[in-house]
């Protein structure tokens, strides 16, 4: 039934020489490393040095090895290996997630061409066996949105920032010194990472092929001790969620931005490097999988899992791609929280309204409704010094729903203007432009 | 790729019911309701009357319906249904876990010999796809355990009673109130149910095959306030916990215990129906499953995906059985805490040594450690006004262990007699056999 994995291992670091490490100790998993490639042979290694090979060839053209593992670092090198693997009708097990973002189409097609299989459980959610569930597990209509932490090291930051009330820089600082950031950490805290994960998500989730670029993405470094004092306030953590949402018309909104969790959500406890997802579906209701996110082990116990999944065949069929995939929206509304300094460096004609701010010792807090599409065209929100965070359901499915909630929020204003003693400074409507 | 599902259908219940119009709704899911069998032709259904039939061979010997979805309650009934769906050729999704686990053996044998798939994600946490990833994802040497709240009922129950501080009896009227306990509780309540899916487990995490007496089992009907003070003094929750836990030798621990849950453990906030599963893995580290255990919508999800994968022809491959499997240990000791009234009621023979005793308001509370085989040979701890409950960590590997856990305490306790005020009126040593 099985068959035996004659391996070919790209990259030696922390997650390949751990990969090596299981294998060689476990006959039961009948995968043996025939070849290993290495940029520096010089360098001392933890295998046998007759292993060790610099020229890609040497497992590329070796047609015994039938498992290419590719563990580097560099996605467009990483993606010249897998393309030439695939090519050559090897099976490929990769956790390169901003080599599978940038590139899933290409790599879609050619193992359709060459029916070669390209699995990538390591990509998302560490440890957690998200995709493979995604695929074969809500293969159905019924998914609603899937919405998770996937990043360790901004969730390993926020974490600190909030329980040990350190600023960012020195939440960063630690989260470096535990490993769970790198040495040039802005691909994680721009929320790029997230958003390479996004796209994978999608494709799984609802077969929905895109780029990166394509989806809303705020990262967390403009976060401050105020964000979290108003976080604190309404009893909200902060988290940095990766987003896929399917509206009422069927298609799917998705976003990576920082947000408000309440208390009672799934994803409100999710501490340190640890993982999270969130599947809603419309009959099974909410699921929970959370496991350790960053950090070599769970990265090789992903890719162990996919070269145990090999060993029988298995091959992702991408079958919402190939069937009924869904599109992306992009007539939705966000409702967001806006904490900030100087009024200059926030474009209050970009909110559609605005239903409460507040100003206390020179910083200004703002919630309001901006139309997300609009947000792809203006980078204000970027900028240093201004903190876009989302509030719990964050999202507003229309124009109709937003007009509907603006004319609610236009009645609990007067209703709030008679009743004059309410905490905050409540609210001016800026732009009105609905009635 | 795929083919197209003609189900026959056993059972219109709510399950059945949810399922027939799930699929006559979502056309994307290529499964059509051929023929529904029911008891009572008589009764309303919300379905065409063409579809029913009381003949179990209406569907057994229609050689057009290639898949048969067994939602009885009868386990002996199913069984005979499923038996002959298989060697009729047919596969067969059911969610019947008293049935599953009855039969495991000629179940398997059975889809060996006729090639056909059984498939019963629903079988064991609700909506939580634990089979399929037991299966699939944890497929290597490297699961350490399962644990998991696989009872939605009982879990109700312990709620209750620990939040809103109801008595066992109240808890389970408002559990049946709720709709999350049968009317005849007992299968429940005495821990089961959750046996029936221990066994379950156990096939697809470890390639054993048992009976459900095979396993320790206490239920939670003897838990009181008293025990749930005694919980709250050490922030511990207490629910109902299926466990499978694999020891240092290879063999696996298994029981079916109430157990106090520490305040950082995962499954301590898993409240009312919820279920929820821990697997820790060498190298993944913990990973955490939670979703709608009980109720008719989490079954009907788990059996849409079953039907779902059979589609593209799925079939559990049973590859932990088929190849290195491992075996129930039985040389394993159990830390207790044992709650009871009367002295007469707990044999304290049975205890290899106590660690604490304590008695308020004419309730006792043991703190021993206990052989797991001497469990299965005695029933004191079953009767009426005995609660037994495992500590956190509750597991002794083995003698060995056990010796050296015993030399410590002594140590401790000399210690603490020298200290004459803690709290507690620390320690008798009732049997020391060991020095």
């Amino acid at each position: 039934m099985s068959k035996k994995l004659s391996i070919g291992l790209f990259g030696f670091g922390v997650v390949g020489e751990g990969i090596y490490q299981v294998l060689s100790k476990t006959s039961t998993l009948h995968a043996d490393v025939k070849k290993i490639c290495i940029r520096n042979i010089e360098k001392k290694r933890a295998a046998p040095a007759h292993l060790f090979t610099t020229q890609y060839d040497d497992i590329l053209d070796d047609a015994e090895i039938n498992v290419v593992v590719e563990l580097i670092d560099d996605a467009s090198e990483a993606y010249q290996i897998v393309r030439k693997a695939l090519a050559a009708g090897k099976a490929v097990v990769t956790a390169n997630k901003k080599m599978l973002a940038d590139h899933l189409t290409e790599l879609l097609a050619l193992q359709q061409w060459h029916g070669s299989s390209l699995l990538y459980e390591g990509a998302v959610g560490g440890s957690i066996p998200i995709i493979r569930n995604l695929e074969e597990y809500y293969d159905n209509d019924l998914l609603q949105h899937v919405s998770g932490i996937v990043n360790g090291s901004t969730n390993y930051i926020l974490t600190q920032m909030f329980n040990e009330g350190v600023s960012f820089k020195e939440a960063l600082q630690a989260a470096q010194q535990a490993g769970f950031a790198e040495s040039d950490p802005s691909l994680d805290v721009k929320g790029i990472d997230a958003a390479n994960k996004l796209v994978i998500l999608l494709l799984h989730a609802y077969g929905i092929l895109s780029k990166p670029a394509a989806h809303l993405c705020v990262g967390i470094e403009n976060i401050n001790d105020k964000d979290a004092v108003f976080a604190r306030e309404k009893s909200y953590s902060i988290r940095l969620v990766a987003e896929a949402y399917r509206l009422q018309d069927g298609s799917v909104a998705s976003f990576v931005i920082p947000r408000f969790i309440q208390k009672d959500h799934l994803l409100h406890g999710v501490e340190k490097e640890n993982n999270a997802i969130v599947l809603q579906s419309s009959i099974a209701d909410e699921q929970f999988l959370y496991g350790k996110g960053a950090g070599r082990y769970p990265t090789a116990s992903a890719v162990l899992s996919d070269l145990s999944a090999l060993r029988y065949g298995y091959r992702y069929e991408y079958r919402k791609f190939a069937g009924e995939k869904r599109r992306m929206a992009n007539d939705f509304f966000l409702r967001l929280y806006v904490g900030f300094e100087n009024w200059d460096s926030v474009s209050q004609a970009d909110f559609e309204w605005i239903e409460t701010f507040r100003c206390q010792e020179n910083y200004n807090q703002i919630i309001g409704v901006i139309k997300a599409s609009k947000l792809h065209t203006v980078n204000w929100f970027q900028q240093k010094g201004v903190s876009l965070i989302g509030l719990p359901d964050c999202i507003v499915e229309n124009e109709e729903v937003a007009r509907r909630k603006l004319k609610n929020h236009v009645l609990r204003l007067a209703g709030a203007r008679e009743n004059a003693n309410t905490g905050d400074k409540l609210g001016m409507l800026f732009k009105p432009q609905w009635n």
